[in-house]
């Protein structure tokens, strides 16, 4: 049975209150906190919208933007690495997903590398397979996209729930990790398990899950997988996107955007087009340096940190969270099935969460009823959560 | 006739340099100069390939960071003006390029802003036009997103020199303004209504045009273009591209990479697509907001600047430097015809270029045999000018 919330109970508040103090206490990850500037008298839930900036990035910013920009200019295109930093920084990224080195780029947004890796996908297929499969609560843009995908490829989009047939028509199957809205976290391993069985790929959204949870790109033998960085991964707002393409897959993957940074000998300035080996093939035009470095930067707060002690707390974190608060999960309860975030049902959820955040609690609402609270183990307390849940409940009152 | 080189003519010499302080003593735009960081001791003619640091953009950069996404972090989005930036800096670019408000849009790189452009001028046209028209000189990536382009519309390319005929089964053209290679400028005018009598659409490609010289895009019925931001608009290393398309198009316009943030109502998160009208429709994903806001706070020093007066200053200014030097010009002599660069034919151009910049002198190398120098009017001097060509006679010498 759910504990009363604690607005109501007194004795249940000054429980939790010591177990969150407890947990705290015992808390591996806590003095990383530190490592981020969140503001005074804020709970900051939103990092699965737009993580906290790391204390050190402005000071690299700096350097970045009056040296390397401002006294080195065109050079640093060569001596300040800024040319090969899409796949260098993949490679940061890489071990957070569970991918090898070289398999991994950065640039564009999440919706120009669902464009990519979707297209790409299908055209591994024969023509007899005319279905991509969509998951059918994806994140829209995945959606509007793979409409676009299909029309351009001649194929027609089936809407996919986890557990759907996959079948000789399918071509490829395009889904996200962690819904959006629910925070409900999907059966990599199987899902990928199914559609291999089908003769088919799959092209896994990572955004909720990149930085939040162990993904193990590569011992389930996933296809093709892109992500955003600036939520768990705190590169600052619309950072830009990864594209994850399997080693073997790599040689026939086909981009529609081969863009000149994709080429074999980018500054041959040959008309006819080579594409380049590897990661690299995923690029398209001039990465945007300036959000790229920032990125590279905020990378840093995961030096000697590994993604299973971040589950592991963010676990312990949502549950503690499910636990303060009394209104109806809709993020699934058991464990495997939870991304690391919590939504709630609401009654008026876009003013109760206005009310939220005028009262220092940030998390966002998502249309018609949900109010979703994302914990970023890196800088979340379990203070933090029962705040949130305390203010929560004197909204409510 | 040419004058003999500066190197060997010591008359030659302190005439052009008297010439050199008469005019830099007469420039309107001199004391902008004094808005940019350019390093000591440095003659910077690269600015057509990364644009230099105007000063006032690293402080803008420290609040944009460590106030609006560190302190402010998600109500940015709507405080801050985040969500709005792309059209706003659209907006701010438009009279630069001669375009009316609300038909530019900032966002991803100029090879993305080519396919979206390209793709949606060819869904214009009939199923019998079935050739594309690409710019045979053009800057290499605009050819390779081209033929991804036809592949994925069911057209062909046709390599395309201005004066070839356009006809019937033209369905679109793809042209640069200026050659990047020679610095040409190509008649925007002429090309674009030979393109329209035959029916067709024109999409120009105004990297090595935009602040640098008058486009007039919509005195000239310009269909789409497209450009970047980081050369002669001074935006930052990878600054976002931009993208033009004339308002009587906007409401056909139909993009290939349709991402949520071209929605109608982005925030509704609805399975279907419904476009945006205007500028916004040519959004894909979240945008990159650090290197997009470097490139808001650059655009200030064009604060009272007319395009106009800048052009003036270029043809000044290259007419002057061809005067400088002796080796032989690939760049058109006519004014008309000329961009804001000078491109030099010269044996070993790679290791030239190496010297000139080991000595303070920095412009680019193109393959096999081009010096290319970039002039930009808001902070090249004329003094810079005949430094320029006087170690260049240093080293050819």
């Amino acid at each position: 049975m759910k504990p009363a919330p604690v607005h109501s109970r007194t004795d249940d508040l000054s429980a939790l209150a010591r177990k969150a103090a407890e947990l705290d206490a015992a808390d591996e990850l806590a003095p990383l906190r530190e490592l981020f500037t969140v503001a005074p008298g804020t709970v900051y839930l939103d990092g699965n919208s737009l993580g906290a900036l790391p204390r050190h990035v402005p000071a690299r910013m700096q350097q970045v933007i009056a040296h390397e920009w401002g006294a080195m200019g065109i050079r640093s295109w060569d001596e300040s690495g800024w040319w090969t930093a899409p796949e260098r920084i993949g490679d940061r990224i890489a071990p957070l997903i569970g991918a090898a080195p070289g398999t991994v780029v950065v640039g564009d947004s999440t919706s120009v590398n669902v464009f990519k890796a979707l297209v790409a996908a299908v055209r591994l297929a024969g023509d007899d397979r005319d279905e991509i499969l969509v998951d059918a609560a994806t994140f829209p843009t995945d959606g509007y996209i793979a409409e676009s995908a299909a029309r351009m490829t001649g194929r027609r989009i089936v809407p996919y729930r986890t557990g759907d047939p996959v079948g000789p028509r399918t071509a490829a199957v395009l889904v996200n990790h962690v819904d959006f809205c629910t925070g409900e976290l999907y059966d990599l391993p199987s899902v990928t398990a199914a559609v291999h069985a089908a003769g088919a790929t799959v092209v896994w959204d990572l955004c909720h899950s990149a930085g939040a949870l162990p993904v193990g790109l590569e011992a389930h033998g996933v296809d093709f997988a892109v992500g955003c960085t600036y939520k768990y991964l705190n590169g600052g707002p619309g950072s830009p996107a990864f594209l994850y393409v399997r080693p073997d897959l790599q040689p026939s993957f086909d981009s529609p955007l081969p863009g000149w940074n994709s080429h074999q000998d980018p500054f041959g300035m040959t008309p006819g087009y080579t594409p380049a080996d590897g990661a690299p093939r995923g690029r398209v035009g001039t990465p945007d340096i300036l959000s790229m470095l920032a990125l590279e930067s905020a990378l840093d707060v995961w030096n000697g940190v590994t993604i299973e002690a971040v589950r592991a707390k963010s676990l312990v974190l949502t549950d503690f969270f499910l636990e303060c608060v009394s209104l109806e999960a809709v993020t699934p309860a058991a464990p495997e099935q939870r991304g690391s975030q919590v939504s709630l049902r609401c009654e008026n959820a876009g003013a109760v969460m206005k009310e939220l955040i005028a009262r220092g609690v940030v998390g966002d609402f998502r249309p018609p009823d949900i109010l979703r609270f994302g914990f970023t183990p890196l800088y979340v307390s379990f203070g933090d959560a029962l705040r949130a849940a305390r203010v929560l409940g004197e909204v409510l009152a």
